[in-house]
């Protein structure tokens, strides 16, 4: 069921009005309808402290004429619930509505999208790499690389636009393709970080720019932790690349695992106070390390799809070998050649069969014979 | 119930004639003695191939009092399951016996032990901190500062005495008071490897060298896989600092997962080969990422004892702000003044509830009034 054009153009200003993420408001569009939610808003300006209150001291501001130019100026669209374009994934943000309390977002009744790429098929197949700002080469190298890797196995980035890590995400997933979502915490047409809309013009150019914020509203503080449940929501699983004990990107982590998605984290050295939340949010339970695109990719996929091979050592020749033949090998001198009796004294293997497994050793070239007895091969 | 003068002596012999950790043996000795089994080998030299053969090959070369005056040398003495220096913690990989297949080891009927330590002491409240003899800095500069941190916590560090992590390891609990235990491949009078003598003397002034091997043993590769299960039966839980992906302390870490003891391992870089095995072990189930000393202990304590602190940033005094407080600062502008209702529109919250938390504010000194307007205090 879409929204028609009156409510459409109702969320719209609403999204100037409320806060992004305001469960109440959000709760409250879904149950009835954004067109009565500004009529009643329209009646209650000046009335007592309340929510609504918050919402009326808002309205002088919310101009629908102002925001639709504002959009139009970046070629900006509202995506709703119910639209081709709207991932179907957000809505598991409905059971969560005011469970933790008032830092709790709503699922989000419309988005504002920029952008070439079409929002719901370029995060269809999606990982969120999120992480600090405060990044060191390290992160930034580790980041772009996933990114990279996931856009080789078929997954989009998604991230932020933020300096440090999520920038590098978005840097490592456009030189693969072009295919990357950037969640910002301000209206689409406000490119924050000034420093990063370079790279945000890209991201919009094949990829989409996403935003609960109208066009015009600014990234404040508070709108990054909101902005953030979007980030673990649109994705299939989060993976913090580098965060301090107090980065917002485990902020982000939390909401992945409260939506049930993939939590993981790409270790450092414990040295490193860029790695130590990171650290800490792999010593929870539920969340996994990974250490390329192939484990993160398998983490996010449907069982049994997609798996990575575990990591091993090269296997040598020699380490098929039993226990007993390597006890032999282990007792055959290096240097001088030694008696078959006295290998089997040393490895403590009875001599028949040492005799045996010395031909076996000899055949793999291990072992060969000098003056008689036995030493290592050259 | 101690073993008798004649079992011991049998014992000692048989620590020369059969390999360390050989299940057979082990049990052997347990349920019957070493006395019994001796007297049947003597009557089999020669006889067809089977275990029994293997023990017998050897036996021309125990040597009672050859044996006696190696260990004399280096005053070693033979620790027995029931003597008062016997750590009843060994006694747990008897239910492991044979389970692995032939790389299995038994629970031992004895041990070597060198130095000034009492080896049930020391060991009581111990953790293995293992890893790759190709260490990086990091990796070595860790295994330190772990060793130190857990002795600090009243916990003695256990190593195998290689270059690299094992020996980096002894040296940080060395520099703090001297208890460490290292236990080796090869006989206790034998310091492998030959670099790290000096280091296991030291071990040995109050800590001690252990071994299963008697005396004049030589250290083989097959009995460094046996003696890690040494390494990870005497202590409460087994670290990997630093391993790659064939590194032998994985082999430590799989012996302490299979005795239900702790198993760690500290991160490092993802870039770093030295690395990828801890990353491996640490993506298995069961295992936990740790980053200091407390982390470790609290691991391998008992439940509630010894909790480390979790870790979490600095908290500043406006994080304690509620979020409709925090919503109003943000919209506070830092350079102009802004009469207080441009802040609550700008804030969505209503000019009522604005008035009342910009005075909190100003209070905890984060706004302040000019020209009859808010701004940021400087």
């Amino acid at each position: 069921m879409t929204v028609d054009a009156a409510e459409r153009r109702a969320r719209m200003v609403m999204s100037r009005v409320c806060e992004p993420g305001d469960a109440e408001a959000c709760r409250l569009v879904r149950d009835y309808s954004a067109v009565d939610l500004l009529n009643r808003l329209g009646r209650a300006v000046g009335s007592a402290r309340s929510k609504v209150s918050d919402w009326a001291e808002r309205l002088p501001l919310a101009d629908f004429d102002e925001i639709a130019t504002r959009a139009d100026r970046v070629s900006a669209r509202f995506v709703c619930p119910g639209d081709d374009e709207w991932p179907e994934r957000l809505n598991d943000l409905v059971r969560l509505e005011g469970q933790r309390g008032e830092r709790r977002g709503g699922s989000p009744f419309g988005l504002w999208v920029r952008g070439g790429g079409h929002l719901r098929r370029v995060a269809e197949r999606s990982v969120a790499l999120v992480g600090a700002r405060a990044a060191t080469t390290y992160g930034e190298h580790v980041a772009g690389e996933l990114a990279f890797a996931c856009g080789d196995l078929g997954f989009v980035a998604i991230s932020g636009g933020a300096y440090g890590i999520d920038a590098a995400a978005h840097r490592g997933a456009l030189s693969r393709d072009g295919q990357t979502v950037s969640v910002l915490a301000g209206g689409v047409d406000r490119l924050y970080p000034a420093g990063n809309s370079h790279l945000l013009r890209q991201v919009a150019r094949d990829g989409v720019l996403v935003s609960e914020a109208a066009p015009g509203c600014a990234p404040s503080k508070s709108r990054f932790l909101v902005r953030n449940r979007l980030i673990a929501a649109l994705s299939l699983g989060t993976v913090v690349v580098e965060a301090g004990l107090r980065s917002g990107s485990l902020n982000t982590a939390r909401w992945a695992m409260d939506l049930d998605r993939g939590v993981m984290g790409v270790p450092g050295p414990i040295t490193s106070t860029a790695a130590a939340g990171v650290h800490e949010l792999l010593r929870q339970p539920g969340s996994l390390l990974v250490t390329d695109g192939g484990e993160v990719v398998e983490h996010v996929s449907t069982i049994g799809q997609a798996l990575a091979p575990r990591k091993v050592g090269a296997v040598r020749s020699l380490d098929r070998l039993g226990l007993r033949a390597r006890r032999v090998l282990d007792a055959v001198p290096r240097h001088r050649a030694a008696s078959s009796l006295s290998i089997a004294r040393a490895a403590g293997v009875c001599h028949e069969e040492v005799s045996a497994l010395l031909d076996d050793l000899a055949a793999l070239g291990a072992v060969t014979v000098v003056d008689g007895g036995w030493k290592l091969a050259d």
